[in-house]
């Protein structure tokens, strides 16, 4: 295993089994196994929506329990749509109960759950077109309000502010985002939609999104953390549809953040394998193409790319999550960007980062026998664990900072 | 002319001229003549600095006198050296002395001076290098502290901080700033030189400096003003060796800014006379020719480019200067960037633009009768005026602000 994933990932444990008497469980055999990550190995699952609510029949609801299957066999974290347009297209009548749904899904499966985005000027509800600046943010705190409030406990993560670079700038069409943000500038409002999240949950972790990995991202985050914006990870979209990073440029990225020492997420990681987009296009959202299949050529290039990108983002201390955007084929461009394909086949890149996270990067079940002091010692990555004797199992959590000294009870 | 540079550029003026026991100069004709712009039209005027301590002779003499003569035709602002590793190649040994007689030489020509710059990983002192950072901190700030002491009533306008955007990210060789601003972060980077430069000089005018134009370099500004600092004006670079930026990127480039609502200087503004450097050039300095020679098409092109970027830079609304990058051929890159020949002699951009500001965006000598309260009124250029009755002159000031209520005393 790679060392720095090995120092950054897995932790020493001394864990002390206790009886149900609170004596030491001494001179035992137990068994410790890794039930989840503690690193967020997530995926958009906007298809939990249809799924929850029972939207599906017949072949589409076999193909969907399918494609839960994959997906929780990969995943502990799920990123749920709260695209305004859609979330909220007439104005008063937001899909909350079948989002809620969603998120209870998730929650029942042990996902960790993460809203995305509040604030954004693509997908934004087009009924701020009728309203003046003031109005918008009303409006757009409003609704940060009212989502972030009914979907606490079941949502404690939130894109707050996507593409915070290029908002005030977009001239593809007029939304009333861009107005806004225009008029506050960037800093302005994306302070406002923290304060907003903040204060309506208060322990709910905060990103800043964007896909600009440029010089103007680094810096749009200092004059935050200058103007005293509390962001609590950060978020980089990483769609590369035009081809692999590589590790340099990754890594350079990366370092462009590290003077923060904030957690980051890379929140939106697409590879392509299919033919790679063009360098010329801009907005990746320019390509528009009928079909752009999968290939077996693209598959090997995306299971290698994803292999390499996953071991690179594993192996940096800051990188708390990675998001596959997305699981199946034929979502956002209609890419070949999935780990399945459209008929729900796991591509071979869904296979290899299934072994790498539940393979070389996963504390496989392991006996050990407790000592005198009923201790046992073993090293292992970091997340939920179980310990089982004599047919009980019991949970504990590993991580860096407690491993020295778990307890566990009978 | 251009109607945006009448509105922006002229004035209704109002002149009450009063005879020297205050009457009113009733029904008497009097001449008004412009004698230099509000509007900053400024050089790179480095080689004043020989000039100024008679360090020329003999031919080389003449060719600087007549260079002056050009120069002070055309300009009414003079950006002068401060590059650290020239200015202080041996710690302690400062050339204040000989800057300061060229900055002397500017004020008895009246022109108004620029220092450039206070704070650049480039050409900064080599000795930094030996030093941890705090006391390359401590030396940055000594350095501004002495040298804007030295200079105040001289230099009374400083580029303090020069290129932040690629400051801590600079890597074609190690230097004690960019170590600095690693460290530091650009904005408390900024932050600190500009409270040392105000607090030396408060009446100062001062500007952050770059010439990135992408979206990281406003966004740098607006993180700087949302922490506090007060940016006097924005410096813009404007190195067009690559080619000319044409109307609609330049506007788009000012749009970017706008919204700060603070003055702008084009403060190094390069157009080529030559071959254009090509675009996959990414640092400037990379490009090394032998010979860059001036052509007659191109300075035919450099001439039509020079009116059009003047002509909209002039009548936008923030814009208070441009610095032509710089006088002469044969400077920075060994270019062909120069209004003037290497023989000194002008090119046809140099009579355009000496066109331009003596001529079409001049208010000419023009004969007036004052009323029977001793009023005259004329529209003009914003700038310094003198009037002329009876064989005496009198300065006054044509500014927006004070246009209506203009009093000359005879």
């Amino acid at each position: 295993m790679n060392s720095e994933i090995k120092r950054n990932r897995t932790a020493a444990a001394t864990v002390t089994v206790l009886k149900a008497d609170k004596a030491p469980l001494a001179n035992q055999e137990v068994t410790v196994s890794q039930v989840r990550h503690k690193f967020l190995f997530g995926t958009a699952a906007f298809e939990l929506v249809p799924l929850a609510n029972g939207e599906y029949e017949g072949q589409r609801q076999e193909q969907a329990l399918q494609w839960a299957d994959k997906f929780l066999a990969l995943c502990n974290a799920a990123t749920l749509p709260f695209y305004w347009a859609r979330f909220e297209p007439e104005r008063g009548k937001p899909m909350t109960k079948e989002v809620q749904n969603a998120a209870k899904w998730c929650l029942d499966h042990h996902l960790v759950t993460k809203g995305h985005p509040l604030c954004w000027h693509t997908l934004t509800a087009d009924w701020l077109l009728e309203m003046n600046n003031a109005e918008i943010l009303q409006a757009q705190t409003a609704r940060i309000q009212r989502d972030v409030s009914d979907f606490r406990g079941l949502i404690d993560m939130w894109d707050v502010l996507n593409e915070a670079v290029i908002m005030p700038v977009f001239d593809k069409y007029d939304n009333g985002i861009t107005r806004l943000c225009k008029e506050m500038g960037r800093i302005k409002t994306i302070k406002a939609m923290f304060e907003a999240t903040r204060a309506t949950n208060p322990s709910a972790t905060l990103l800043l999104n964007d896909f600009d990995v440029s010089d103007a991202y680094d810096i749009l985050v200092e004059g935050c953390l200058e103007a005293g914006i509390k962001i609590d990870v950060i978020g980089i979209q990483s769609h590369m549809h035009q081809g692999y990073w590589g590790v340099e440029k990754t890594l350079k990225i990366l370092s462009h953040f590290e003077r923060f020492n904030l957690p980051i997420h890379f929140t939106e990681t697409t590879l392509v394998s299919g033919q790679i987009m063009p360098p010329e296009i801009v907005d990746l959202n320019d390509y528009q193409v009928e079909e752009w299949p999968t290939t077996p050529e693209g598959e090997e290039r995306q299971a290698r790319e994803a292999i390499q990108h996953y071991t690179t983002l594993l192996a940096h201390p800051l990188v708390e999550g990675i998001t596959w955007w997305s699981m199946s084929d034929g979502g956002w461009l209609n890419a070949p960007a999935g780990l399945l394909r459209k008929d729900g086949s796991g591509k071979p890149a869904y296979d290899e980062i299934l072994k790498l996270v539940k393979g070389e990067w996963w504390t496989s079940p392991t006996k050990l026998v407790t000592d005198s002091q009923g201790k046992i010692q073993f090293s292992g990555f970091e997340g939920e664990y179980e310990l089982s004797y004599n047919g009980k199992q019991k949970p504990f959590s590993l991580t860096k900072e407690d491993a020295a000294a778990i307890e566990v009870r009978l």
